[in-house]
Order: C-alpha cells, then structure tokens, then sequence
C-alpha cells in the first residue's frame, strides 16, 4: 500500500520492493507480526509493524539479513487484481486488522489518505468509487499495494540499502491508536552512493548545533524559562559578541545610522502597519497596560519608520539607512521549534533604506555587495541567488504601480547581475508589496541555506504616510528596502556551528589559545606569555595539576585552535612549542613569530 | 490657611506672608476674586485665585509692583482668633466660598486636609473638634490662616523675591471643580540666593534632557507606540553604541562572561525566583502561549542563574561573573513616566558575580574600582556612597544567617574603604536579602543621581539552589552579587546629556567634526580631508549652499565639538582653519598636529 503520488522510477521501485522484503522477512520472524503501511520516503522506506513479541535494535541485522537472501532467492513480486470484497475476506484470514482499515476506508471514501478522507466527510469532495484493488505477494507475505516494484527481487542492488533504526509510531500518525514499530532503510543503486549517503549523515549527525551547541557551551534551553527561547552561554555569548561587532563596524563604514527600539508596541502600531491583520497568527497574545494592548514586536519595521516620521525629510536627507540588531518575538509551534533554527525569539540583523528613485539601483547595489562581503568573511564561497518577481497576469494581487514594478524588478536585475552571481527568476513568488532577492549559502556539506534577503516594500511606507520633500517642493514616497544580512542571528550561528563543524576560526574562537606549562616550575614563563598575549588574545593558562596529555586532549575536545606548551627546552632556547587544533605540533617558534601569525589570521579573519 | 506640617523658620515665614500679600494685591486689582489656598511651597509659594476677570502673564509685573509697595508701607499682620461660626459670618460677608468651604470641613471633621478627610469618612480616623481658628489681616485681605508670618511686611527683603508664572489649578485638585488660577512665586532672604536660584533653574531647564532630546535628535517617544518606550534616534543610537563598546571591552578586561537572554519567560521561572510575589507589581500582565503564561522580564538575574546551573561548577570555576546589557520592562503608572528617567522599558548593564566566601571581599572591591572607573570615564568625580545594613535588632526580618550578613557588610565597608570614598551608613535599609552599596554622582548643577548599585543576594541562590562542589567534595552555596554599573543606560544617558548640557566631548559626540568648504573651488580639498578622517573619526562635509556662517552657527547650535574651514589660505599653505564649539577659532594647524588633537582627546575620553 502506497499513496497514490508514487514516482515509478528504479530507485523507487528497488526502495519499495525492499520494504515489502522487509515485511516478508518480518512475517516469517513473527508470524503474528500485524502490517500497517511501507512507503518509500527521502533516500528510503519504512514499514510500521505491530510484533507480537518485544523486538528491539538487534532485530535490525536479521532483517538486513533475511532481505539479502531473498534477493539472492530472486523471488517474484506477484502482482493480483482482485475485487475490494475479496481482498477483505483475504486480509481477515491473514488476521491483518490494519489492512481491513484501509479496505473500509477504500470503500468508503474510495481513498487512505486521512486529508482526502477529512475533505470527503465535510463534503467538500466527492468519493470515489473503487471495485477493484491489486495486491502483491512476495515469498509469504502479501500486500494491498498499487504497485511500483521491481519484478523479481535480484534486481535489487545487494549492497546498496541498509536498515538504520527503528522508532515507535502510531497507527496513522493518532496518539489513540497502537503504537507500531517503524523499521526505517534506506537504499540506493550502489554500495558507493550508500556509503556516501552513510558517511555524510555521519558528519552531519557530528556537525548538529545542538549537539555541539551543548558540548561545547554555546546555548541551551531551559524549561523552567521556556522553549524556543535561547540562553547564549559565555562561550556562545563572546562568538555572538564578536559577530555583532563585525556587524555593527560593517553597517558604521556602510553610512548606516545605528538606532534602538522597544521590544513591545501598542495595538494601534501594529494595527497602522497591518501587521495585525496580515501576520497575526505569527504574534503573540497581548500585554494589557492600563486598558490597552501592547505586543511583543514579530518586526522592526513600523519602528524604523516611526523613527524616519520623528522629523520632516527631504530629498537631500536620503538615502537614509537605518540599522538594528533588532529581537523580535514570532509565534511557533511548540512541536516545531528546534536547536537555533527554529526559535521564538531571535534578533534580526535588520536594515531599511529610504530612498529616491534615483538612488534605488545603487542603494541596492549597496547591499548586495553588503551580503557578499560579510557572508564571504565567514567563509562562505559558494550563493544561490533568487530573484522573485510578481505574476504581470495578476497585476490586480499586488501593491505599487506598474511602473514601480517594473523599475524595482530591473533594479534588483542590474545589482545582481554586476555582482556576477547567477540567479533564477522566480515569477509570482515576490510578496504582495514588492519583489525581493533572497541569498542562499551552500554549507560545507553542500547543504543550502536561505540567509539574506534584499526586499521592496511599496506598501508600508504608504500605510505610515512616509514622505519626503523633493527638489519640486512636493511632498514624495520614497522607495523601502528591507534588508538583513545575516537574517537571524540565532540560525546564522547554528549555520556557523554546523559548517565549521564546531572549529571556529581564530577570530571567533571562544578561547582562542592555551598555554600549558608541563610542570610548576614553568609556570613563570607560562604566565609571562600570558601577559604579553590577553590583551589581544582570548588565552587561559591550564596548571600542570592534570598531565600534559590529558590536558592536551581536553584542548582537542574544546577545539581550541592553539595551544603552546611550556617546558624546560622552550624556556632555555626562549622560545615556545605550537600545537594546533587537529593538525598538532608546529614545532618550536619565537614567540614574535607566532604573534605575527596570530595577528595576521585575525585580522584577515582566516578560515582555516 | 496653610498645612500644619508648617515649619516656622524665617524664610516659611518670609514665603507665607508673600502669598499673604499676592492676595492682598490681587484683591486691590480685581475686588471680587474668590481665594482659594496660598501655601508655601520649595523655594517659595503659590496662591490659588478665582478672578472675576481674565487674566494673564502680564499680571505678574502689576501683582510683584504692589507687594513692593507694601513691603515698603511696612503693614502690619494682624492675627485674631475667633470662633468656627463668626468666621464663617465674616467669609460670607466677604463673598469667600472656597474659604468658607474650607470651615465647613473644619467643623465636621476638623481638618481641610483631604487624606484626612477620607480617613474620618472610612473610619480609620475620629475628627478632632474645632471650634476657634485663626484669621490674619494684612491690609484689606482676610485669611482664614494658622499663622507662621513675619509682623510687619518691612521684614520681608524687597529683592528676594519675584513671581514666576501662572498656571492653571483645579480649586482641591478636583477636576470638576472650578479651575482657579495659580500665582506662582519664589523668594529668598538675598537677592543673591534669588538670582542664584534664577540662574539654575535657567540652566536645569536649558540642560533638560527631554528638551535636548529633542533638539539634538538623540531619543524620542511615540504614541503609537506607547508612552515610556524609548525610540533611540541616529545621533543618540551612536552615542548608546560607543557607551556599550565601552562597557562591554570593559567587562571583557575584567573577567566577565557576556551572555545573552530572552526578554519573556515562562511563570515558572519567576514563581521560583519569587519575582510573582514579591515583585509583581512592577510586572506586565502575562501573555498566552499555548496555555502557558509567559512573562517580560523585569530582571536579569534569573536568566543568569539558570546559565549558571546549565553545567555543574566546583571551586575551580569561581569566581564566575556574568554581564549582559539586558532590557528589562517594569511597570509604572503613565502619570508618572518622564523623559529617559522614568521609562517602561530600560537596558541595565547588568552583570552578576558568583563567588566564594573567600573570594567575596576582593570581587566586591573589584566592582566597587570598576564603578570609580566607569564613572570618572564620564567626567563624574564627585560620589556619594550608601552602605545599607540590616537592623540587627530585627533579624527575623532578613534571610541569610547572621554570620553571613557580618561577614558581607565587612566586606562591603572594606572595599569601600580601599576606595578612599567617604560613606554613609544607612540601618535598617538594606532588602530582605542582602547588604548593599549605593553609589550616587554629583552632576555639574550639584544635582545628585543614584546610578550604581552593588548588592549581595542571600534569597536567589537558594531559591533556585545554586551550587558548586567545593575542595573537600561537598556542594556549598556561592555568594552572590548584583551590580549595575551605569544602572539604566536610558536614565544614565539622561543623566549625560544634562551634565554635559549637550556639549558631548569628542569620544561621544555623534558628528564629531564638519568639513566647511567656503565655497566650491575648495570641496576637493575638503573631500581630501574628509577621506583622511573618515576611517577613525565620525565627519562630514557640509557643503557651501549656505554662507560660512550660517553654516557656522547651524554646527554650534548641534554643538559639534571641531569645525574645519578650508578657503584660499588653508590650500596654498597646506593647513586647515579649526573652530572650537564654544570657543571659536584654533586658528590654522597643519592637520597632521590636529589629527594629534584628536588622536589624543578620544583615546584619553577627555571631558573639555
């Protein structure tokens, strides 16, 4: 049984013939094994069983096992088509309950998909009729399935799939049914892809923030304060500290003016930006103070707006760009929120320029070369640019006149194109108010992630009366770009976390360098180095009160980048020893040298 | 009629027989005004009085002529005591309400004092009976008064005082009374003190925070956004940063940790902080989310802890110092908010200690030098410095052991001590739990500002059982400190901008030096300059659209501390014309001895 949106190609059909080999196998371990449903998922399958014996991990290998004999049996996956009727009377002789639940719903409202089913019972789709359905057997066990299999089982690749784990699941996702145990493969058409696929879920399993978020002290969570709320520990803390000043002198050296604005605003700010009727659900309920309603801030823009209105503008006050680290606060679910990428609240590296037609392309140009510039700083090469545009079929769904469409359209074209990145079009993707430019990066492990975005704006200035006086004399709407470059601050450092797999780069390194003196006796010289180094370096001295190796380790363990030991060779050649992080020793330095290499890895913001 | 908390010293006297006076004037120029109340009050008095005519400002000259003139006829003031009833007779033949209203409440309940009135009116309190009261005469005006007058009006000195203003004031401050007009004067014994006083009062209200606020484009509120929420504009965002990269490198050399926390958190936290029930009435009501009440922080330091308590801490990891520029959001009442001084929403350089018994004497002491440090960075070299003890005559009262509270307020003295700063021993004035250090700063007006505060904690570290495992292996309770050092960075720059009066010094201010060109032959010169600048000092060019001296007095009056003037002479002799806010020409320099200036100004944060 599979829905109905199955993609026939080989590598489903071998991921799919494998879950039901998966299930024959599973039958003939536990005859009163009861099935509920196989389908093939992202680089594999499952199939959710009700074992009439406590099964657990070790079950894995004999599965794996039995499922290579049956392909080397190459066995045949028996196709029948045979009336719903018959197949009910089938499946209650296999005792199979869960099969005759979705013959019932077949009959019924001709579907097993629980969504459909909800449409059909409120009446807002018709059932279908269905007689018929196919069944498939294999070795003993036989399916209600609508196909999408190899024909015989040695087609399938011997090396190319494995079982990985098995977790508990209800039957059909509802917590008052059964719990079933769901055996999850997966499977692909060679031992190299299955070794690449292994091998890369490996790294990203070490890579995980949270993992490493917790094993080296970044953040955490707790519940006495509530989740999806981060606690930047002090390791996390200094990394965050180091990245908003990279920022902040970025934005000073860019002509934006700094600003600082409330967490909460009263209704009638929200209701004045719309934000109350269009991004409601992503706001939180609201304060009451003094018989009026205040809310956590889900953006800053109304903000910076009402900012620009605190004096009249004219033409030669603009471009003016304002810039906050701004925390905003937005609605998740509790069951969706995870690590750093998922969070309620988080602070937006946030940016809005106001601006005259006339200076649109450049401002930007401006901050597309902005998003180049910090994103490269933290070692990233590789964007994928995407430009979304409105539906010109649609023109009446949209804010802002054809004219400004158009004009912001090219606009967006022209920076992007001199930058030299590629790009996609992406039509009747931009919002209601106005085309935008999202950046992705390509991770070290080749994974995308969305971070910056470059986004017009023709509606909230109109909705704040947000004007300017123009040479003419007359009152004008500037044009709004909203911009972030990192986005949010809290997912950026996940993404930093997970692509530098924990080994920061000597600038963000929380401690950047410890001296290990081998013994007391060179304690002095340790602290001597000490003092020459900390008011530029984040550096610790680690007593010789643990041995030098275990010392070391520890060092490893932390991904500190450098470590200089101490003993009585380096005292009397007056120099010192270099280990670095994952490379180990650099040999014997002056320490001069060393410093040089230091300063020059910083200030360049290395990544090594 | 006065209060009877009067005090009968020479200068009461002095202020009493004023008002006496004003409304001995007032009655000559508008014979049917009604009289309300003529207290004295700081610096001098008021009288309430309902004109038959209407009046204005201008009135103040004709009323301060006439008390001249009687102060110069030497009138007597006559007393005479006579019963509640005659005195009633006689207010109703002088067609006097208000007074007469006054001695219907002193015949029922023995006061005109409305607290008191209420407390008879609930029974908290019985009437006093009444049945003679005092009236003056001085010239033609009757008062229904309790005395507390000079004997003859010669005694008061002819140019000690002077009237002030006129204001509108609701006859018992009840808005559905009629509206009275109140004359306000102020008087001294010199006319000295009166000018002294004049001059401050003009400078204090030229200093006023909100107005330069306002002015030079440093903060401002909205209403749309709510009262007591600060909107940081651009040239007062900079000054914020530059104050928190102070703060910040600060902490950093001083072995702080900087974290970062959420503004919100679930009730659970500040149930077992305690904050629900010794605090709540200084918190905002709490928001939803999913059926969970979470509340705006109104303090750090529960955040801190639970960073604190992530990962289990022995001996070794002490002493631990947390520092975070945390916004914390308190409750008060919109009556009562004003400028950045009384706000809802504050960021406190907040930071929190973790120590040993043995290392609490020298952590206090670091936080008592890092306080003198920060402060006199700011030109503040005047303190005033508050040690609050607990009354041992109430132990029950306090949390913490009494060997603990010895032991903390020695040290507390002693680090004062080491300071060199004179203290005042405040019993009985410390919190539940825990001595505390109060420091306060003289500003240039000789006004006095409470700003930091280092105050150990006996309650928290139990509440949420903070531990670490101490050399002999058992889990032992750390002392706990808070400490602010600038308090409030809203109210703290507040504090600033009056002390400075605006003049920020060069470290601070927003726009630190313009470039002006005379005319356009000499912008390419001018932007040469610029461009030397521009990486190390905050400068623009204004251009020459408008005449050098507009230009000139446009930066005076935004009290930009340099101004360049580039013409014929500076170009042909390679040097630049430099203009002093304030002080006016430098005269030419080669501008390699002005970048000297201002080298040196900056990195000493010289307070000129």
């Amino acid at each position: 049984m599979v829905k109905s949106s199955r993609k026939l190609d080989d590598l489903y059909k071998i991921r799919h013939s494998l879950a039901h080999l998966l299930a024959t196998v599973a039958l003939k371990i536990d005859p009163k094994a009861k099935f509920g449903v196989g389908p093939v998922i992202e680089n594999g399958f499952y199939y959710d069983i009700l074992f009439s014996k406590k099964i657990d991990e070790n079950i894995l290998q004999d599965l794996e096992n039995g499922i290579k004999e049956l392909i080397k049996a190459n066995i045949k996956f028996e196709k029948k088509e045979i009336s719903l009727k018959s197949a009910k009377n089938l499946f209650k002789k296999l005792k199979q309950p869960f099969k005759i639940e979705l013959l019932n719903d077949l009959q019924k409202y001709g579907t097993t998909d629980y969504d459909e089913i909800i449409e059909i019972k409120t009446k807002k789709k018709k059932p279908k009729k269905i007689k018929k359905v196919t069944i498939y057997k294999s070795g003993d066990f036989i399916d209600l399935c609508e196909g999408g299999h190899v024909k015989r089982s040695g087609e399938i690749p011997l090396d190319g799939f494995k079982l990985v784990k098995i977790a508990g699941a209800y039957w059909r996702g509802n917590e008052n049914n059964p719990m079933l145990t769901r055996i999850y493969g997966i499977a692909f058409k060679t031992k190299e892809e299955l070794e690449n696929y292994l091998k890369l879920q490996e790294e990203i399993e070490k890579r995980d923030h949270r993992k490493l978020g917790e094993e080296l002290g970044l953040f955490t969570t707790n519940p006495l304060i509530g989740a999806g709320l981060i606690l930047w520990l002090p390791k996390g803390g200094i990394i965050r500290q180091i990245i908003q000043d990279f920022v902040i002198e970025t934005y000073k050296n860019n002509g934006y003016q700094l600003v600082f604005t409330p967490h909460i605003a009263k209704e009638t700010l929200f209701e004045t930006s719309g934000h109350l009727s269009f991004y409601k659900e992503n706001m939180y309920s609201p304060i009451d103070i003094e018989n009026e309603k205040y809310y956590l801030k889900p953006m800053n823009c109304p903000f910076h707006l009402m900012i620009y209105k605190n004096s009249p503008k004219s033409y030669r006050d603009l471009p003016i760009r304002y810039a906050e680290l701004g925390t905003v606060y937005r609605y998740e679910r509790s069951g969706t929120l995870s690590g750093l990428t998922r969070v309620r609240g988080f602070t937006q590296d946030d940016g809005h320029i106001l601006c005259t037609r006339e200076q649109l392309e450049e401002e930007i140009l401006n901050c597309v070369n902005l998003v180049k510039y910090v994103l490269e700083k933290f070692g990233f090469k590789e964007f994928f640019v995407e430009l979304s545009i409105w539906n010109p079929a649609k023109k009446k769904d949209y804010l802002g006149s054809e004219k400004d469409w158009r004009f912001a359209i090219n606009a967006l074209k022209k920076a992007i194109e001199k930058t030299g990145w590629e790009y996609k079009i992406m039509k009747g993707e931009a919002a209601f108010y106005g085309p935008k430019i999202d950046i992705k990066v390509k991770d070290v492990l080749g994974r995308t992630w969305q971070i910056s975005t470059i986004q017009l704006d023709f509606n909230l200035p109109k909705r704040f009366d947000i004007t300017y006086v123009d040479k003419d004399g007359k009152a004008k709407t500037p044009f709004m770009i909203h911009r972030a470059l990192l986005g949010s601050i809290e997912r950026f450092f996940g993404l930093l976390i997970e692509n530098y797999g924990g080994d920061f780069p000597l600038w963000l390194a929380p401690i950047q360098i410890v001296i290990l003196p081998i013994n007391d006796k060179h304690m002095d010289y340790a602290k001597k180095i000490l003092y020459k180094l900390k008011d530029n370096f984040r550096v610790e001295i680690w007593e010789p009160d643990e041995t030098l190796s275990k010392r070391i380790l520890k060092a490893e363990k932390e991904k500190i980048p450098y470590m200089i030991i101490i003993g009585d060779k380096e005292i009397s050649e007056n120099k010192i020893s270099v280990r670095k992080h994952k490379e180990g020793d650099l040999g014997d330095l002056p320490f001069e040298k060393f410093e040089e290499i230091l300063n020059s890895e910083v200030f360049n913001r290395d990544h090594i």
